[in-house]
């Protein structure tokens, strides 16, 4: 494997941690935020600790508040921006680059009303001739275990399955494993809406209910998942997988999350706005609650989870009342949920 | 619903904790137990300390130490002793009763050697003309969680349907939601095996490993479990349901677990002699171990995580080695382990 440099746009804990991941492996990185004090403080401290506290960072990776001395020389661009933060940082990449690039996206959601994947946002916005190939990252893969070189698994997805292994080389390690995926509406859906799930999981953890009622909130989360994304266009076996239940499941039971996190605090009776204010960083699933409902109705498809979640974020229903209606349901046989939402999906095969 | 006795064998906590949901519905609730002294302090003090520290039990529940007596006058007979024990209690309880009962079972395992499911077992000991039906009980649900009244979801299966309806008239509350399920297969594989899987998590959690390594080992025992269970001819959507990924999530990643746990003290280097004396309780994953290899070699089906744990088990293989050789297989494309695994199980629907 040949050494690179690559740009990362935003330093966030994400792009931050990928950014020691590529540093590892030999590479020259250079993270872009538009925050001066936070550039500083790599470049001279070696240390971002708003977002990735007690992690010291390597000499190959240099900060850069100039996004267009950031992409001098570079043929690999990771974009680790909020999703909301995607249409303009990628029109301003544009105007700077000559030559196409290879662009990965690590960012997780989707646009309410345009209702468009982070991959086709990106589309709009970046000229087919300046765009080498697009490749999106996911998995399980909390940010604070990868800066701590704790194992993880990921996905790479892209339409050509020979940029996602390019990009798999430049990011493989011994910690840090990254499995090839061609279903990237999938891949891209997966990651999107699980952050709706970990939502509601955090709200009935808040609550004070238990192990039991997660897992039932998990279990119908995937399936609701897996049905819309199929309707979407998504191989349903990708829901089965990494970017999937792996990452469903990881988002939904770890404190490092801070949509459970959010979800937690609503369930102890906290303010959307109150929790939003004090976390200080964005919590992508608020914004895909809504796009999720929408979504669900363009492709008429039941969500129950991500139907009452929306009713508590921006309706005012009480926390309790929702996991309380979600949990009660009339009595029923089970394969109504999980075959009638998936046997005919899964037949498609 | 007509109020009934009935008897649950196995004083345990998964038994009390039934019985206390049994209880809560009216019904008259039988515990029986091997035990004098566990028998006395339910009936005089009303708890089950061991099994259940600080819950307080109804009036409506009684233990008894003679079988003949518990089983008195009694249509439905829940069994609740561990796997190890259910071919001598069955035999016991054949010889006692005169008329056929509906038999409930809540047990999670499969015998080493005969590669028999519980209810395999049951039928082989239980004469037919005694047994009404059969109907297991399984899902996402710790059993300290259930005798406190937290929300828990469940599922019933039974060949007939009507029995499975019957069974889950006697347990629903509000608390306590029961589904049916006709796939008794799916519901005992998922049930036994992902204590195998729990005992990974543990592993890996106790080598101080973190989230993201325990998503990935759980996203893999789930396409494992799918493979060898659709084999034995379970609906692999089952899988995908409460007894499926549900309880494969719970029992990984809760401190309730007692799989989760004993894995834990391997990671932290303890030796699987010194947690067991210590743990007092049964760990169901030990022997289902064994009974999983056996059967992936029968079935002729890959698992490597139970295949690896096996060698940690019984072969002296350190924690480490075998998470580390779990987490660094070459790399891939992850449709080789997913779709492999489960393409050609979900295209037989």
């Amino acid at each position: 494997m040949s050494l690179e440099n690559i740009t990362v746009l935003g330093a966030g804990s994400w792009g931050t941690a990928l950014g020691i991941v590529l540093a590892d492996n030999g590479h020259n990185v250079r993270l872009w935020s538009y925050n001066e004090e936070q550039v500083n403080e790599i470049n001279n401290l070696k240390t971002n600790e708003n977002y990735l506290p007690g992690i010291q960072l390597q000499e190959n990776i240099r900060a850069y508040v100039d996004l267009q001395t950031a992409l001098k020389d570079v043929e690999t661009i990771v974009i680790a921006v909020p999703t909301k933060a995607i249409r303009e940082v990628v029109q301003k990449v544009s105007k700077i680059i000559k030559t196409p690039k290879t662009l990965v996206h690590v960012c997780k959601g989707i646009e309410p009303d345009t209702l468009k994947r982070v991959s086709e946002i990106i589309r709009e916005e970046m000229p087919d001739d300046l765009m080498k190939d697009l490749v999106v990252l996911s998995g399980p893969s909390h940010a604070e275990e990868v800066s701590r070189r704790q194992p993880t698994t990921v996905a790479v997805s892209s339409e050509n399955i020979a940029a996602a292994e390019y990009v798999q080389d430049l990011f493989m390690n011994n910690n840090f494993r990254v499995y090839t995926n061609e279903d990237i509406v999938g891949v891209e859906i997966g990651g999107a809406l699980k952050n709706i799930i970990a939502l509601a999981a955090g709200i009935s953890d808040g609550l004070g209910y238990g192990d039991n009622a997660k897992a039932a909130l998990i279990t119908r989360g995937l399936a609701e998942i897996t049905r819309l994304g199929t309707k979407m266009g998504a191989n349903p076996l990708t829901f089965l997988g990494l970017t999937g239940i792996g990452d469903l499941i990881v988002t939904c039971t770890s404190v490092h999350s801070r949509n459970w996190r959010t979800g937690n605090a609503l369930g102890k009776g906290q303010s959307l706005e109150e929790i939003l204010a004090e976390m200080g960083q964005v919590v992508e699933g608020v914004r895909t609650t809504k796009a999720a409902v929408q979504l669900a109705e363009k492709y008429n498809v039941t969500m129950p989870i991500s139907s009452i979640l929306y009713k508590v974020l921006f309706e005012n229903l009480k926390p309790k009342e929702a996991v309380d209606e979600l949990m009660s349901r009339r009595k029923t046989h089970e394969m109504e949920d999980i075959t009638n939402m998936l046997g005919e999906v899964y037949k498609q095969l």
